[in-house]
Order: structure tokens, then C-alpha cells, then sequence
């Protein structure tokens, strides 16, 4: 079967040149001024900036997810990315922030596995953002309890303006925490693994890599929630209300109910187990 | 009744000149980075575009409603504008991507309604993206189910950016699909039509045009939901908790209460029946 | 108790120099159009402009929550910034639309105590804007019901450009409406208040200013909903599931359960008394 998987148009791997160009990916909500007041501590800082939200609705306390979207989002943004990433119920407490660098993209976010799955590609530089060298870039005494707004953002604009160097903020760091990604296993005819999040549609995206797919010589099935689905190319190709499995727009493979909703007529969760061997 | 009912303040119908200006529109919702990703796609081949966010919570399935706020909010737009609009449950199918001129803006969607309030007009033109023609962009194979990200933003910044011209994307096309948005029924005394779309407040969004209002000698009434509503200039003329109907901001008549929400206090849905007649 | 309490980081007290940057805070919220209408109306006039969403899911109908947070906001919004705001259910009738000058920056919004926070510092200017001389900035007779687009978003741009002044728009005023933000009382050994929002995680701000812990010899205590709570200094400082209060980092005491949803939890809403007291 022919796949068209939500493959990277880009492969940058070379040093972070700065583009002006920061992202945001929180777990702040909208209903608050929070994002707001980061993109204006941004401006404060780059007047010029352009400021692109990934996501603000990431659930609270769980970083894994806002982690995956971190590691899958990155490929289609340009070279001199700087990236904000906030899911921080640590936040005030001694866990670190990071400053890393890694596909000719910067990174700031809290030490809590939220950028580990960047990290884990093995070409990223890792530093630890020093509290006590933040005087340097004209920072305050942050507030205890919102450094998005106080310390990464106003570091986005230094670095997205290239007055600073993630390198400068301070010592180089390699046990930074891993993500909580869960790894799919090998069965005996195909590979087990779960429900990673549903999405606004209610498709529910799972951990298994849509790479898998070309690898098998026949076909192949998914079953979920006692059912076994057939793996199609894209919604259209099957009748609407029919459940299928596809290969989707982010590189791993996903439930969805053709012009429905997966999660809600299916019964999925995240955390669901799924699991992929010959039809 | 004097009525100041949402005229459009520009009237320009001359060539499209890129502004650097692209909207987007889509029923993507914002849980996901899926709007983000698209910026980011703008951006990566025009860095300083300015991204304006019309709506993202349309809802999915039904291009109808957003084929009707594309056609009002374009009015509010600057000339050059580049608009993208999807709401594409037929992704990665055979359904055509469309590219246009209207107005002195340029619209980008897939040919299924969506654009076809803006392309009835009269004075626009269209064509039919060409998929063979996209390697001349360097757009590499789109992901089957999210040509957003992977063919339509990528070409809004080569059209915001004077690039490309849409005429150069495809094959004139003339057979592209009309709008679905429902049509008023002239009546013995006035006009019957339907409950549109709800918006924020509540307020219910008719398909009955505000002007007809001035075409018309005596008082006049709205029914809708077994009751006759008044009809009045603005919110504040009448006590709160009224139900009333009034010209609205975008040029139809819709239904209010007085600081409440009419939807949930009249039990108003899409698709519900009004008439507008005598008082 | 060393505090870190959402201390602004500018205090600039100067005339307004436009920045071109403009703030929107809204009722409007992300479902319709209405807010993307108001960045193109400010485009149209200021193609580069750099516009901030601080929120647009203010409750609709009451303005003192979002004189709270615009009051707060514009302190971390740098200088010469347009702050933009409506929550205006008085549209279209004779209320008065208000511009201001405070703290080196500019206010555009309905007088019904919205600006009323920032206003009272005491160094504002303030001038009513006259209906009739909008036709000076090529405004046409504005929808009865939609003032933030006809309006007040291109007199944003006028201002944020450096074209119009606020002195300009119309006679000075003195009689604005104050906000209706409650204020807090004394009591023998603290302060009494109460709830007045809750935010997306739950926490729920209170009208209790941090500052009145510094000014504390002993350890405090805030009760609410029949508990007492223990003040800490962030979420981290107690085990997940406590209930606590904390100086936050808009220079309010708040209540949150850390990892938690106070506000659910405790069965918190807006208007609930709480009192600051002796541990």
C-alpha cells in the first residue's frame, strides 16, 4: 500500500541561526490573559517577533503528550525556530529549565520530560538556564508561580533575536529528563501499543509508527476496543460511519470514524491498548 | 427605521495586488497544533506575513456555515488578502482544491461549497489546483489527510508574497460547487427562511438579509419558535431578558435577548424555521 | 516570608509613543469571526502591526472581571501599547466610548467601568470619543451592534501608528465610570474579600492584594469555604492534593489545590468570601 505519512518536509540538522520566529506550546488555556502576556513580554524584548501558538489546550499535568506534539510540530516549522514549551506543575520548585538546540531549533522548556523526546534524537545540545545569571538579560525576580511570562519568554525573544545563545544560559546538562512517551512492543505477528490522545475530531492517535505499515509484506488490521479495523489510505475511502485505521498526517497510525467521531462512538481513552498484526 | 445593517466598507473589485495578509478559516478547532502548523508552513516561506485567524471552531462537516462567514468576513478584510478556507472532510480524495480571485482578494479551499458564497458573486475566477503542477513550489507529497498544512498554506505565502498567481496553479475551472447555504422564500407578506448558525452570545443568525427591512413601509415582526419578536436597532433598546430580532453586524436579521442567550432561552437551532412579516 | 508576588517589571509613567502594538481583551470569544475582523480592520490601516490576544472568554455582560485583568495585564505589555477592550453590552445605545492615557500607554473601550481600574491610578488622561468625528479617520456609519470592528480596531490602528492622537478624539472627561472590581475589607486581624475569578487550571484569584503578607509579623492563615488554608510560597511547596493559598503572579492571593482544580474541589465560584487571618 502506497503511504503518504506525514513525512517532514525538512531535515534541517545544522547550527540554530535565529529567525525571529518563536512558537508557544503551553497548557494555559485561552480563557486567561497568560499567552497574551507571554507574547508581550516577547514583543517587549523583539518588537518585530512573529509569535505562532502551537497549542495552549494541552492537558494540564501531563507532559507526555505536549511532548509528542513538541517532537512531531518541530518538523514543520523553519530553521531558527526558537520553541516555548510550558506544561509545568513544577513550576517555583528546583526543578530545572532548559535551554537546548537540536535540528537548527532552539528549545526552552522546564526539565520535566516535556522536551525529551526532541532530546532523544542524539544530535541536541542541552543546557541548564542558571536563575542567577538571568540579571544579565535585564530579568527581575520572577514571580514563583509563572515563568513562562517571566523567564522563557523574555529568553525566546533573546534568543529568537540573536543577543544570546542557549549556550550562555548556563551549564551543559545530559541527564535531562527523559519523555514519558510510551514505546510500542514487538508481537509475534505485529506490534502492541496504545491510545497516545484524541484529537478535535475525536480520531484517536496511537503510538504505533505509521512506518510500520510499509515494512509488512500483507495486509493488516488494527483492533481497539474489541474490534478489528481495516487500514485505509485516507477518510474518504471508506463510507461514512465505517471505523477504520490509517496512517495519518503526523507519522503514526490513528482510529477515526469516517465523518464521525472515534473517541466518542468507539469508547477510546487515552491509555486504551491498540494492536497491529496481519488482517 | 433607520438601520445601520453591517455594510461592508470597502467595495473593491480590481485585481488582487499581495498585502503579505493571509486568514485562515477552518474547522480545526485550537486543542490540537494543527492552525499552528499552518502559520508555521506560512512563515517558512514568508517570514513576515501577518496571520489572521478568522474562525477555527466552525463546525467540522458542514461547510455551509463557513462558506457563509467567509463571504461576509472577506468585506472586513484589506485588499490583497489571501484567504485559506478548510473545512475538507473529502481530504485526499479525488475532490479538487480550488484557487480564486474575487474582490481584489485571492481565497484558497477545497471544492466542495466552502468558496461558493464568495465565487457567486459573478465577478470572480476561478481555478482547479493542479497536484502534478506542486513540485514547482517544492511542496514534496502531501500527507493524505491534511493538505491544510502540506499544499495550502505553502501556497498562500507564494501568493501573499506575489510569488505565485493563482491563475498559475491549475486549469480554469467554471463547474465549481455552489454554496449550500440556504436560500429565503418570498411569502404573502414578507420573506420565511431559517436559523443559520448561533453565535457566541446565543444570538441566532438568520439567513433573512438585513435589507429587506428597508425595502419595507409598515412595522414588521419576526416569528420564530411560536413567538413575535419585535424588531429593534440594537440590544440596548429594549429591557433586559426581551427577545427581539435586528439587523446584525454582518447584514442578516438575527434573534436576541437583551444581555441573554437566545438560543438556550427560545430552544433555537440550525435549521429552525422563521418569517418575517407584518407587526 | 520571602515573596515573589507578580512584582510588574515596568513602572514607565511617560507619554504615550506609539509602539505598533495593540491588545485586544474580549467577550468575543474564538467561535465566530468577531475577533479575526478586528486584526484585519486594524491590518487595513497598520499592515504591520503586531496584535496581542490577551483573552477574548471574558464572561459576556460583566465588566469587572475584565477591568481586573486589564488593569494587571498592562503591566507586563510593553510601552506604547493599544490596549484594545470590549465588554460592551450597552452597544449602540448612548454610552460613551472612552480613550486613555496611562502609564505610557493607550485605552480604547466602552465606559461602563471596564477602564475603570486602570483609570483610577490617577495619572490618566481621558477623552469621550466623539460620534461625530469619526468621519475624520474614514470611518463609515458604524453596524449597530459591532463597535469593536467599526470602531474602535481602526482607531487602534490610528493610534498604534502614530496618526491620531487619543486628545484628538474628543472632549475630555472626568466622569468615567469607576470598575466594579470589589475591594477588601478590614477585619481585627486581616482582611476580608472575596473570589473573583477562577482561572483555567481552577486556581481562583481573589481581590486580597499579595502585599498584605509582606506587611505580617506572624504566619496566616486564609480561610474559605469553611476550611483554613496554609499560605505557601508555590504549587510545589505542599504534596498533590493540598489545598493552599498563595501569593500568585498577578499580585493577588489565590486558592489552589496543587496538581488540582480548586475550584472543583473546594466548590469555589466567583463571590465566595474568604478572610485573611492569624494561623
Amino acid at each position: 500500500m502506497p503511504m503518504s505519512a506525514g513525512v517532514p518536509p525538512r531535515g534541517d540538522t545544522g547550527a540554530f541561526r535565529p529567525a525571529g520566529l518563536v512558537t508557544l506550546l503551553t497548557d494555559f488555556g485561552l480563557r486567561d490573559p497568560f499567552v497574551g502576556l507571554m507574547k508581550a513580554q516577547v514583543h517587549a524584548r523583539l518588537p518585530g517577533a512573529r509569535i505562532v501558538d502551537l497549542t495552549h489546550d494541552l492537558p494540564p499535568y501531563r507532559p507526555a503528550i505536549a511532548a509528542f506534539w513538541l517532537e512531531r510540530a518541530r518538523h514543520w516549522c523553519p530553521p531558527g525556530t526558537v520553541h516555548v514549551a510550558v506544561v509545568d506543575p513544577g513550576v517555583g520548585t528546583s526543578r530545572r529549565l532548559l535551554a537546548a538546540e537540536a535540528g537548527g531549533q532552539a528549545f526552552l522548556g522546564p526539565d520535566n520530560g516535556l522536551l525529551g523526546a526532541v532530546l532523544a534524537g542524539g544530535a541536541a545540545r542541552v543546557w541548564a538556564i542558571d536563575p542567577a545569571g538571568l540579571g544579565r538579560f535585564g530579568l527581575g525576580t520572577p514571580s514563583a508561580t509563572f515563568h513562562g511570562r517571566d523567564i522563557l519568554a523574555p529568553l525566546a525573544a533573546e534568543l529568537a533575536a540573536g543577543r544570546a545563545a542557549a549556550a550562555h544560559l548556563g551549564p551543559v546538562v545530559t541527564d535531562w529528563r527523559p519523555s514519558a512517551i510510551p514505546v510500542p512492543r514487538p508481537t509475534a505477528d505485529g506490534l502492541e501499543g496504545e491510545i497516545l490522545l484524541v484529537d478535535r475530531y475525536g480520531n484517536a492517535f496511537t503510538n504505533l509508527p505509521a512506518a510500520v505499515l510499509g515494512a509488512r509484506p500483507g495486509p493488516v488490521a488494527l483492533e481497539v476496543a474489541g474490534r478489528r479495523l481495516p487500514v485505509v489510505r485516507t477518510y474518504g475511502d471508506a463510507p461514512p460511519g465505517t471505523a477504520v485505521a490509517l496512517a495519518n498526517s503526523f507519522g503514526v497510525l490513528e482510529v477515526a470514524v469516517v465523518t464521525g467521531d472515534a473517541a466518542a462512538e468507539l469508547g477510546l481513552r487515552t491509555g486504551d491498548p491498540v494492536r497491529l498484526g496481519g488482517a
